[in-house]
């Protein structure tokens, strides 16, 4: 079994990993200082704080769980102002389920940034990630706060996509200019996650960054539509978890000539910025996959003739999340049977009779049953390739949906059945 | 890793399958007949024939998947006419994907019982289990037909739970008798299943024969009720098989003295059989379980204290279905983080400070955080055992919901990684 396991990257990092970090530059408005608690993680930075200029927007989405983490709830409180200075994150402790101390830590942490910065407190977003249900050691991330503001500096995006890694292998960045109204602007969006979920729910966070002058109810909107295609489109192992957080914020400093006001996410000026921020997102997430818990592949599975988009996602989802379907191709099994499978357990409309699958890009079923071209030799070499690619006609009507998964491994058994200690 | 691995019974039965088998009385009205096809399994009985009296009543419940199997089409097609005279069933070949060829294999068997029978084609029922999307050789099935029917007994009930296993490690049956109006009848059930589903979708099966006189849309009500809380609530993997079916037959013969008819599932002269053939459905739907690809434990999630009972065993099967919560309890690791996190992606109310726990009978959580006597000791001890109780109380109302599920190991990968061939 598995005589084909890939060997992790040189440095540690995840087969799938990419061979070159991003390098983010400085975003004006916008100073990163990280810091050591020494708390979980004794020889690296575990304590990150980004510093917005006082006109920043900010925008966020959070986890749907209905147990979310104490910084979740804070960011969401104080989301509706609009406005941020700062967002401060540790790694190693999720502050999740750590009933009314978890709040009373969050409150410390914030109060100690908005004293140093003299901001107010509701313009201080928090974020936490790591084991669940222990008490946060809030005393030990206020202590370096004051320092750790001091040495930030505009050029540490490695140092912070670093500072909020848990049990990734790589850290994940991303950066792109854009152009508003024939002015250029930067996006830089930094990401951790080794799944969806990671051992003990460490969480899926990522940070977004920019200069232009976007205000917070455009923002909202425009992060909340590129999360739909891209952090809310990659699944791991289907566990959601607590803490789930995407915060992003404009300084809205990059325009020395004054353009006019940005009052509405349709403003066409805005599509090129669009455009730039999606692929941001989307590179975030696959990057997020690429360091799933124990992936060997890196999976796309694209569903076309479902009944509307909301559909195709579901069926998408079904096949992406299914433990056989995983299985399968971790095992280099081009196992189409099992896809059938998960397109009829989805519960969305489909035409078994009119299923047409594709595996990259071979044509493997026609009228409900295998395709005459249909070549087994074919799927299996594609199978064997770090990059899978499924593509379903469900048959239906026109709506359409791309998900991205990884493998199920023995080493996901391994990373999750690992005693917490 | 997982020193503490169970080995297979000494017959190659799972770890947790049960020391003894029943033994299954004759049912009076059935016969039951075996054969071999010589096709998939060379040294085994893989076609069996339930023979039943010709005032059968028939109920019948099936898979909800839209890519379902063509004998779950011929049997929802015949259902409504509710009389049987036989049901067939092959392993090895699940007859599902296999386009219009599909259901022209499963008329030609069902047309060659009804001929030796002479009886109507809508009185046979059909269902197969194996490999999905290669064409049913029906040819090999029909040629053994007229044998088959001319060999059955009363007594082959061992025999018929053999013949439908395929990844199966041990055969699945149970019985009972029970008291209608002060007379007794028997209840007799075998199933297989080494999971909802088993590798290429060789799915779930389950055949319920009694010799009690109960009307055709009476049985069906009792059948369904029967179902939710056994069948319906175990999962191995999550992914629901084309083909799952389950049926039961009601010959009728147990009474030479005439009881007043049964005309109504609310009949109290019912209530007994109803006990009884519940406890059937949950026996059978727990060997499934203990027979799950892999499966080291047997874990019983009790959910309490929900919005409704629907509400409840969404949570409980967000619980028993987390690949985390699986791995975690494989590893012997009382996680109970990761329970959290699956009541919270449940999507259903929850209070998580409200939120208690209980692992084994010891209380874990309390008013959103560790319960003060929590003491791991105790958790880590029942972890070690080989039946696993995870009780949830989510704080909101009074609906309550108990699912069986077993843990996910890397067994599990194997089998399912492992190429079909």
């Amino acid at each position: 079994m598995f005589p084909f396991k890939k060997p992790r990257k040189k440095n540690g990092a995840s087969p799938l990993a990419p061979d070159i970090l991003a390098e983010l530059p400085v975003i004006s408005g916008v100073r990163i200082g990280v810091g050591c608690t020494g708390t979980k993680y004794k020889n690296r930075h575990d304590v990150m704080i980004a510093l917005c200029d006082g006109e920043t927007s900010v925008a966020g989405v959070f986890t749907n769980s209905k147990t979310a983490s104490a910084p979740v709830e804070w960011c969401r409180k104080q989301l509706p102002r609009g406005r941020a200075r700062a967002v401060i994150v540790n790694a190693g402790n999720a502050n999740a389920f750590t009933g009314t101390k978890g709040m009373a830590g969050v409150k410390s942490v914030v109060q100690e940034v908005a004293n140093v910065l003299h901001c107010p407190q509701g313009e201080v977003f928090a974020a936490s990630t790591g084991v669940i249900g222990e008490p946060l050691d809030a005393a030990s991330i206020v202590r370096l706060i004051k320092n750790t503001v001091d040495k930030a500096a505009g050029d540490n995006w490695l140092e912070a996509a670093r500072a909020i890694m848990t049990t990734d292998t790589f850290p994940k960045l991303a950066t792109h200019s854009a152009i508003i109204d024939d002015q250029p602007v930067l996006i830089n969006g930094i990401a951790k996650g080794s799944g969806m979920i990671a051992p003990d729910m460490s969480t899926m966070l990522s940070f977004i960054f920019t200069d232009a002058p976007i205000p917070t109810g455009v923002l909202q909107k425009l992060l909340r539509e590129s999360i739909e295609n891209s952090f809310n489109s990659i699944s791991v192992d289907s566990d959601t978890s607590t803490s789930d957080t995407v915060l992003m914020f404009a300084t809205g400093r990059a325009h020395s000539v004054k353009m006019k006001a940005i009052r509405s996410a349709k403003d066409p000026r805005l599509d090129h910025f669009k455009e730039k921020l999606n692929s941001i997102t989307l590179n975030l997430a696959h990057q997020i996959v690429r360091d799933g818990e124990g992936a060997q592949k890196f999976i796309t599975v694209r569903v076309e003739g479902a009944e509307n988009g909301r559909a195709a996602k579901v069926i998408a989802k079904s096949i992406a999340n299914s433990p056989l379907v995983k299985t399968a191709i971790a095992g280099e099994d081009a196992n189409w049977g099992r896809i059938v499978m998960a397109v009829g357990k989805a519960g969305e409309a489909a035409d078994r009779d009119k299923l047409k699958i594709w595996i990259g890009g071979h044509q493997v079923t026609e009228e409900g049953y295998v395709h005459p071209g249909y070549n087994e030799e074919v799927t299996s070499a594609h199978m064997k390739g770090e990059e899978i690619e499924i593509v379903v006609d469900v048959g239906i009507a026109g709506g359409s949906a791309t998900v991205w998964t990884c493998d199920l491994t023995h080493e996901y058994i391994d990373i999750n059945a690992d005693y917490r200690s």
